[in-house]
């Protein structure tokens, strides 16, 4: 019927995506606290912070700090972003980063434009750059990431030839730099996904690059995370950036009083692969405690649901 | 591949659903005004409120003047919900109810006890009463609810057997009575459903009675709700109830600052049919419309997501 994995990879991004995006900058000690309280969840990759520019990102100007501030714990890797070659000098200048070799693409020149104020072709040709930088350092490129490759609110629609495009230009140069293919991530950065969608686009890489591995960033903004999450799943992907507690909502959004909603949430996810018999190596009950602490340091509900209502191991605990 | 239905209907159940656990009463007028915007967005079944006891439920104490308040539309249906025959006489008398004949049923006896103080055979077999009361007054019965179908936070996990046993009970019991089957409603009561599970589970009543229309009840408590709608689309289920802005959500739960999650969301589930290319009969951007101004009137932000980031339309026609 479906080819659902039986296990699936979730990498935690709720400490960046979740603190960069606040108008104010939380105690280093209490994002620290998260990022430990995290590392005893079983999760295997947790992004930190950015390495980015501190006038347009000031939440993130002390990611080298936080650095310093973590318990580290074996067998995780502690990633950062950064978005030029400065942000990744300052990311290897800084204590013991897990350099997380990010190649980004991008499906439409308007959001180009908007983050890297360049077109996507752009962006698309420094990404040699990048790759050489990568390779100079003696690192392979781990994941080459496609935005908007769902749609765009400055673009509109990106028809499917846009990502394998891309797709194909990234086989291109790894076979011209005589290195493996990274994970291939679409990235919904914007919340236009939906599942039948999902499948096409999942499948047209695939088709493309057969053997590389397919991850997804996707955003719960319009409510469809978890049936794109569920998709993508059927498609056999195994590969999934989410945040702690939904957090990376903007707290400005629309209305007033309400924020929108940001990535995926990791336990809501890791809830729907366990209860389906997919395995994550993550403990619920653990994350969801790490979510009611990224709660209580944002100070707001946030849109995770399972934390609120408890996961089902007391209630069949009780009867066992 | 899958086999999505064409057009799917939604029932609206905020009005009740979301009012009804409020700790407090809402404006009579204020209500009226989210009813008769519902009524202008396409949806062609609205329940208005609740003919139970006012010691228990307060909040549904004024569902007679409700009905008599709002502006009803040509071709909507106007419903309410009651538990037991007193209920029903007194939604015959209230002005104007249109009469959804239901039949309930529990899979768990913990739950029947809790909602009914009765086993879960007790309410069984008092459907009977209520099929023939119903009979009386020279109406089919439309629907047959199955509660906790899933799992149950009282009784724990529910058997499959326990769900399809009642669905043969009510194929025998309308044989016997010469009528025709009702819509059988799987309700996930309490969030335990994932979309593997709701495959099954779908398979196995649509193979007791293949005629039967099968509708959902669904809350998203766990955060797996849209997952688990794209599952019963991909079983072809074409009925769902819902809740405008995910009404419906406990405002005490947990942590004392965050309110649980509700139903599923209709203008997020719509959103999911349409754009996989399923009719709804529903205008998308006035049903946000609708969920803003339960959001106004409830005075706290709710669960739904595309009212808060808007739909897709406005970055669409900008490109047209």
């Amino acid at each position: 019927m479906t080819d659902l994995p039986k296990f699936v990879e979730f990498h935690e991004e709720g400490p960046r995506e979740g603190f960069q995006i606040e108008p104010v900058s939380y105690p280093l000690e209490r994002r620290a606290a998260l990022i430990d309280s995290l590392s005893g969840t079983g999760l295997k990759q947790i992004q930190v912070g950015s390495f980015v520019s501190p006038k347009v990102v000031p939440t993130m100007a002390d990611t080298a700090e936080l650095f310093g501030a973590i318990k580290r714990k074996e067998g995780v890797e502690y990633t950062a972003l950064w978005l030029n070659k400065k942000g990744f000098m300052l990311a290897g200048e800084a204590p013991r980063v897990d350099m997380d070799t990010r190649l980004l693409f991008y499906a439409t020149d308007a959001f180009s434009q908007a983050n890297n104020n360049c077109s996507a072709t752009e962006m698309r040709d420094r990404q040699v750059e990048w790759l050489d930088l990568y390779l100079q350092q003696g690192l392979a490129p781990a994941s080459a990431y496609i935005m908007t490759a769902f749609g765009c609110n400055f673009g509109g629609p990106v028809p499917i030839e846009a990502v394998t495009d891309l797709v194909q230009w990234i086989i291109d140069l790894c076979a011209a730099r005589a290195v493996p293919l990274p994970a291939i991530y679409l990235a919904d950065t914007v919340g236009w996904a939906n599942p039948e969608d999902m499948k096409r686009r999942i499948g047209a890489v695939r088709e493309l690059a057969p053997d590389a591995r397919i991850g997804l960033h996707l955003h719960d903004t319009r409510g469809l995370g978890a049936a794109n999450v569920y998709a993508a799943l059927q498609m056999g992907v195994d590969l999934f950036d989410a945040s702690v507690a939904g957090l990376g909502g903007c707290p400005f959004a629309g209305h007033g009083s309400a924020s929108s909603a940001g990535n995926i949430c990791t336990e809501d996810m890791v809830f729907l692969c366990e209860e389906m018999g997919i395995d994550t190596g993550i403990d619920l009950d653990a994350l969801i405690q790490s979510a009611l602490l990224a709660e209580d340091i944002i100070g707001r509900p946030l849109n995770g649901r399972i934390m609120h209502a408890g996961s089902l191991t007391k209630y069949r605990s009780r009867l066992a």
